[in-house]
């Protein structure tokens, strides 16, 4: 019989994972949402092999538990179904926080494992129109298990990676995690949503560049979603938003002070940590 | 006998004007720089038609010069060859400052035309081997023309863009141009840098994802252009950074205050500007 990898929420993230995993080894897909427009459009385009709007009819036959659901509902899923989960099961989600929905998992019996997972892939839509199994292709995913997970499941979360087109994987702990995401993706929103406030906004259409698009292109985020990540990190984001708060003050009074030769310093120091960081990344030249 | 379009600078926007203007309409394309290895490449890559070092001999020849040299080297050129333009020609330059550029071509006699230019594309590279011909398709091109420029002139610049594949060209002041330059583009440029003096730069690898890369990758900046540029530009860029200042720090005060309500307010608020913004630009969602 086919062991069973079953993707709980069928939006832009889960239904780009239920894309990209078909035809991994001998996995059948199974997509669950409770959306009926979202099962008819993941039944018609075939981003799982089947799909259902019942979980509790599919969670105890699933091999695997990947929960693509916003983080509260991630911590509430785990809560209704503990006991549902297959003696043996790997339960997984992949959500930008990773403290809370490991806290979270502690509901779940000793024989259900659960390791974090973190694709660090997406775009500023929502929805399973915009999924694309292409979204992981030389993305980082980053896992944060547990002390007692197996090296079977963390060895399958590897081959789902490759699986995925991930360029690679880290393993780290949840503080870790979230303390690096608030600065790598959680500081790059608030940058862009403050960004957008300014009142020029609709003026300057025509005279936006790649800079511009590059910068502000996440802030039309999903704000469910984006509340609960920035509330559930709030301490590890203001400590990184303070230090850019002072960077920034930084350039600003070394331009009022027109001095061109302290900035052209500091502007070489930074470019030279820009590409000293990018070094072994060629992807990062694209 | 074919008419010519001559630039002056073959480093990566120059190089690329170039390639992307060769076979346009009957013009020569003659490419010309003042370092060697910069020619050797141009000659052995077909980046023009024909380059060389002297421009003293080829500027008398030229129908239409583009200076694509940085904004000090342009106000320099045309003070030094202020007598050798062709009359009629036509003068241009590609630099990201208006006001200094426009102010510069004041030397010029009134038989020589000057229509200041800026296309809205590059990349965080320099030189001549970075340089391609694809570099302007879909991006705006800006145009600071002055009163007296004659509508066919004009009208050859629009040609051009055209031939570029820009997407649009937009008319405006050189003041007007350099206080909206400053927020789409020149804070972009501060925020990458600022970004990357956080001391976690080096230690976030593997937990970057494509907004990470999207904001910081104008961080690589060339020095000598963008001290240049800001200094030129530094009062309209400090009015748009203590904007964004007070407009990061409004987030950091309500993240601060831990109000769900009000952050979720907050962000519905920036992420529909984003999406008002970008509505009628479909290239935008790419």
């Amino acid at each position: 019989m086919k062991k069973t990898i079953t993707v709980v929420g069928l939006g832009l993230i889960g239904g780009s994972l239920a894309i990209a995993l078909r035809g991994f080894e001998d996995y059948e897909i199974v997509g669950v949402d409770v959306s009926q427009p979202t099962l008819r459009f993941a039944a018609e385009h075939g981003v799982a092999d089947r799909v259902t709007e019942d979980a509790g009819a599919v969670i105890p036959g699933a091999d695997v538990v990947i929960l693509a659901l916003h983080p509260r509902g991630i911590v509430r899923f785990l809560s209704e179904y503990r006991d549902r989960f297959q003696p043996g099961a790997l339960v997984t989600d992949v959500c930008g926080i990773k403290t809370t929905v490991m806290a979270g998992a502690e509901v779940l019996p000793p024989e259900v494992d659960f390791i974090g997972c973190h694709p660090m892939a997406g775009t500023e839509f929502s929805g399973i129109e915009h999924a694309f199994g292409d979204m992981f292709r030389d993305s980082h995913l980053i896992l944060t298990p547990r002390e007692t997970s197996t090296p079977a499941h963390i060895a399958l979360m590897e081959r789902m990676a490759a699986h995925l087109g991930c360029k690679d994987v880290y393993k780290t702990t949840p503080e870790a995690h979230d303390a690096m995401i608030a600065y790598t993706s959680q500081m790059m929103h608030i940058i862009a949503v403050s960004v957008c406030d300014d009142q020029r906004l609709f003026s300057c259409k025509g005279f936006e560049g790649s800079s511009f698009r590059g910068c502000t292109r996440v802030a039309a985020l999903d704000v469910g979603l984006w509340t609960e990540l920035f509330s559930m990190n709030t301490p590890a984001l203001l400590e990184v938003l303070d230090r850019l708060l002072e960077n920034l003050q930084s350039y600003r009074d070394t331009l009022a002070a027109a001095d061109a030769g302290t900035l052209s310093q500091k502007l070489a120091y930074s470019a030279a940590r820009k590409r000293q960081m990018d070094l072994p990344g060629p992807d990062l030249l694209a």
